[in-house]
């Protein structure tokens, strides 16, 4: 696993306020971030944060996010290791999505690829077009 | 405005198919999509598609979603000439987000700025990042 070359971005209090009051969190009082490598601009994965997930990834400078399935704060690589660090957090015109501009530790992807965006059609067939890069079974899943 | 420099992918009916076979639609029948650049990887937007805008999408090439706001459909850049053809449609690991790889046309946000995700801090406030390139109520709104 390569080591991160950034110092992540952390934010004070008040800018953390401000960036909250901002987002139009829905219903469930989630939003969605979609968490790009900053130098790279692959689109590494989408997810959900509520509004501790936000506050924690802008304090700490490690994103965190909600976990819709486990119902619990998701701090992403506690269990892998493949962390994400904070580069810039940005809110879109209406407040309703989050962009995160990250540095990947790693794989972004549960199944062990480096983005979760690896089906596309190929040949007519929908394909696999990105390969398992890590057995993720032997890391730890996150 | 420029223009486009790509040939749209369009798909055949049995790749639409089996793309929308693999996407998870939520409980409201709509699933987010995340419009990238294909060239440069800008982040333009993130907007929501139904099952008939994934089809449409992909059977013509030019980038359709389903407004929430007007609870209709939305080709993009019908009023406002901005049109985004289709380069890629791409699947998450869960079915749950798309990742629209497209050549936008002109700018993709609504505001007028060339991508949606103008909104960050700066100097501990929150601040447009990005300039107005194109003054939207004089071409119309989409």
């Amino acid at each position: 696993m390569s080591t991160s070359s950034v110092v992540p971005t952390t934010y004070l209090p008040a800018a953390i306020d401000q960036a909250v009051a901002a987002i139009q969190f829905d219903a469930q009082g989630l939003v969605p971030a979609i968490a790009q490598q900053h130098d790279s601009g692959e689109i590494l994965m989408m997810a959900w944060m509520d509004r501790d997930a936000v506050a924690e990834t802008m304090r700490t400078g490690r994103v965190c996010y909600w976990s819709r399935s486990r119902k619990a704060p998701w701090r992403k690589g506690d269990t892998s290791g493949h962390i994400q660090e904070l580069v810039e957090l940005r809110v879109d015109c209406d407040g309703d999505t989050l962009l995160v501009e990250v540095e990947q530790t790693g794989v972004a992807c549960h199944t062990g690829r480096h983005n979760c965006f690896f089906r596309a059609i190929r040949d007519g067939e929908l394909a696999e077009i990105a390969p398992v890069e890590v057995e993720m079974d032997k890391i730890g899943k996150d």
